[in-house]
């Protein structure tokens, strides 16, 4: 069983923003996945994905907060500087954080932890709508 | 071919931790599996899996140094604190390396490199014991 | 569908590379995929492979830059130093980028975006050649 989807996530503010009930939404097929595996992947070199603690935004805040103060803007040896200061940064960003995410499905539910979540990381200060495509393999309920 | 289990680690100390051989005795299946991968999930913000040298622990001792300094306790600048200084840094170091890691497997073996293995990141000072998602998917001896 | 090969880099010097073309040459399998992804292996644990700009080569060289200044070499409290002074460098940039790429597939072509290449992150002075592991997995044109 396979479904791929493009998912077109809406402009959001620079910073780290919990997903994962956006995702999950356009997933019905999830439900019919007895075992399986969701991949869903950002197909933006200056975003990001990554999985974290889902309940206090403060920690989506001090994640803005530790990366901007380790990836800096505006560092003197940057050559590729014609995007803007936050250009370069967000490349390191996304590589440091990652293009993907890939959680395990059982009987029809993401098998994220209790207090893990899917965080878009986005780095740019005017990223515009970002593509996302979602792949569920699986075994499902009707036999392959 | 789907197997997925979820996989106990005991507790361990803050650090990196060799666990290669601990998920490989509880997956027997990997035997049965022509062509495939493994997937393995932690399911937490403040731990982490990575993929890296198998042989010296000192190198695991400099991962542990390493992360400690490039993503400190107590920074002015963190909100997120109330649950001690271990466990902002312990969220960050999560995201830098990742919650899961996705392997080949090939004639019944994983496809790592010679120096490659499996580590866990603990990043709390008590973290207790930890759950994973094993998920191995492949072409087995077995027509599907 | 499982096709999984084993794939050579040639040896290259120190920095980060764009290597999404030489890949794609050795995988015309691709073609056959109507939707499945990607993955692409790198068995070691000193280089590493990474997702970001494909058009402008001052990118990779910021990319090395950074690396170098937040990963410095000759740590006095580094331990793992037997192998030279970029060897435990290299192992913690493997990590914070990752040993591997999962990218979906679909009618015959990697789903990445207009920016978006392949990188490999060569963080040894001289590594050598690199092994990868290219496992595809997918729907193809004739029934499973």
């Amino acid at each position: 069983m396979w479904v791929q989807k493009q998912l077109r996530l809406k402009a959001r503010k620079r910073g780290f923003h919990l997903i994962t009930d956006e995702i999950v939404a356009q997933l019905p097929e999830l439900a019919g996945v007895d075992v399986g595996l969701l991949s869903v992947f950002i197909q933006h070199s200056s975003a990001s994905l990554t999985l974290n603690e889902n309940a206090d935004p403060t920690v989506r805040q001090d994640f803005e907060s530790f990366f901007n103060r380790t990836v800096p803007e505006n560092e003197p040896y940057y050559r590729h500087t014609y995007e803007g200061s936050d250009d370069m940064p967000a490349h390191l960003k996304a590589s440091l954080l990652g293009a993907s995410v890939s959680i395990p499905i059982n009987k029809g539910q993401l098998c994220l932890g209790t207090w893990q979540g899917i965080y878009l990381g986005e780095h740019r200060d005017r990223g515009g709508a970002r593509s996302l495509v979602a792949t569920i393999q699986g075994r499902g309920h009707a036999a392959i």
